[in-house]
């Protein structure tokens, strides 16, 4: 029995798709914004507040989770969905991104994403993991003890965490590194992603799992086609595009990427959520997005709004009584008024985090289905331009 | 038009008794627990959550809201009921308790439940607050800055604030303090209570908020039985008991103050919490408690269970994947695990606390719930053993 499906029910134009991927637990009609719950919980909001807000597919991290409480702790749960209360779709990440986060980007100011003009990497720490062709030796950013990911185990892990969709694990590099360095970590990717799969397939017998592969590349147009074709050809489930990217021409790479991977299978652009970046991704070909952006801003009193995020920091706020927001539907910005948030953040009360968490995360999974039913109007261009111009402008 | 009313429905044996506030927010089914929300907002728990655990009333405290973010701001929103969005019947303290924090207790360890063997106060800090006839002048714990609070300005806050129910400004004492400086202090909380009342209905001709009085009297049974006989004569629509106790004999303290009161009008106790007191204290005719000791309990990984409450930081609970607690019906019990819990508490995952205190004030709301079911069936005896049994026996 075939438990994953991904059926394309209207295409935009160009390389646009709205769709439905069933998985053993429900489906996810895409384009969708998918909500990061890195160690098994989405920062301050509950599961149920998650329903409510229209949340679809969680994806935790495998490095997190496999650090604490442990992946055999998980699979003793039941997996991560049932040990966090989610009953809906899931995914977990392959631990790739961490291994740039502890590796070329460690102690450095180098984000995935590099502005043109970014040449150099500026370094004032030590790596914390080291790269051979086998896999990644790394050190816990807990207690400092040493550990060892492979391919294989990363599909162990994942296993036992027991997500819908799982990706092959990979290597993130550094948006700077430079195109030969980019040209060998590529290829080792596939070589781990082969492995992935034999894994997968060894674990998995009854296909609960959907496994994705992960497309990268950096900023290479050659590399980002070798990648996509390469990885396009192996039996995955879907595909992650990864990695690296400059900031001016993310939706550039992603075409490249979606020009040549099958059309018949779900696409993930991974770690992307500024919304400027989702229309830019959806327009090129992506189903599926996750970002903790909109909860980190929201933790640190960046709101969004139609005409962009506003600052309840900000002194302006103190004594604003207007609602956060009467036009998205958001019930927290319905509510609640500026001037509320802005005392809760001021005081330090962990309720702003919560309640600005659900907004954004509410404004963020609207977004996207904003984007879904403006394909399936054919009302896109329309739909995009109003949204920039006010989100932008400010 | 009279907007409060106190009815009781019930009498159990001795001072016992159970009955309905109205409020011009709903109705108040005593006795209840009252949460607090110590800044307008419960550390965590959304307006929607309290309704969804049956929570009926809930306090904020006047120091902290008169300081952050200043009650002519929350005025201007309208009261904070309305800034928290909470719809339902609303408390504000009179602010005395924090005069007895910056006072007489800052600095030292002493509570305001004193053991039995407990005479001597050990302080190692200066005391941020001086009481004088006319009122209290404070500094400031955020900025250090000099406040000055009297009788008429802490009606004039509770006024901008705009709760249902408000407290006559007090003085609460150290347990430790002599039976000389008791009465000293008691005497001037009585004539606070005159000008209190006084300046109260200059604002509130309407009748929009009821006024309690507040009986001190530290633990003493002459004072306790003065104050209250004293302040029952009074026009209040209700009362307080608040300041200090023996640990050992609240209940009996308790039921001095209420033998005194008068019958027909609703009291509250203030800043106890402890279930075994709880008992005490309605059995003594107490109808209202409100206490933040279950909400912090829970930021520190202690949840109650009939069976008295479990440290979740102990490491027994890392790999129990039983759930919290599926005797009492509270959802968070029912679908998280010991487990779960234990990972996000040892995470320091800030959805700890949220759950944690969801599950806490549903508990305590339900135990004073369930005594007041026991009351109307003449069931407390059975009730209360049954309960202290198990609960305390750990």
């Amino acid at each position: 029995m075939k438990k994953f499906n991904f059926t394309i029910t209207h295409k935009g134009s160009g390389l646009a798709r709205a769709g439905v991927i069933e998985t053993p637990h429900g489906d996810i009609q895409t384009p969708a914004f998918v909500v990061v719950g890195t160690k098994a919980n989405v920062k301050g909001v509950t599961p149920e507040m998650l329903k409510d807000i229209d949340v679809q597919v969680v994806l935790a991290n495998t490095y997190h989770l496999y650090l604490q409480p442990g992946d055999e702790l998980v699979r003793d749960a039941g997996g991560f969905p049932k040990f966090m209360n989610w009953d809906g779709p899931t995914m977990t990440d392959s631990g790739g991104f961490q291994v740039f986060s502890l590796g070329a980007a460690f102690g450095s100011k180098v984000s995935k994403v590099a502005k043109g003009d970014e040449t150099e990497v500026v370094k004032d720490g030590q790596q914390l993991c080291q790269i051979d062709e086998d896999g990644v030796t790394f050190k816990s950013h807990i207690d400092g003890s040493m550990h060892r990911m492979t391919p294989e185990r990363s599909m162990e892990i994942q296993w036992n965490l027991g997500a819908d969709m799982i990706f092959a694990f990979d290597e993130c590099t550094s948006p700077l590194a430079p195109h030969e360095y980019q040209k060998e970590a590529l290829e080792r990717t596939h070589r781990w992603a082969e492995r992935s799969l034999k894994r997968h397939n060894e674990l998995d017998q009854d296909n609960m799992q959907a496994l994705f592969g992960v497309v990268q590349g950096g900023r290479f147009e050659d590399l980002r086609r070798l990648s996509a074709k390469t990885l396009g050809a192996m039996d995955f489930d879907g595909f992650g595009i990864g990695g690296s990217f400059n900031k001016e021409d993310m939706a550039t790479a992603v075409a490249w990427v979606n020009e040549e991977l099958p059309e018949d299978k779900p696409r993930h652009l991974l770690g992307i959520g500024e919304p400027l970046d989702l229309f830019g991704a959806v327009e090129n070909g992506c189903d599926l997005f996750d970002c903790v952006t909109p909860t980190r801003h929201a933790r640190h009193g960046l709101l969004y709004t139609l005409d962009g995020p506003i600052n309840l920091m900000n002194s302006t706020y103190k004594t604003d009584h207007s609602p956060l927001d009467e036009e998205t539907g958001s019930k927290v910005g319905k509510q609640y008024t500026k001037a509320y948030l802005a005392h809760l953040y001021r005081s330090k009360e962990m309720l702003a985090g919560t309640l600005g968490s659900v907004h954004n995360i509410y404004f963020m999974v609207k977004l996207v289905e904003g984007m879904r039913e403006a394909l399936l109007n054919d009302t896109w261009d329309q739909y995009k331009e109003t949204f920039l111009e006010r989100f932008y402008k400010k």
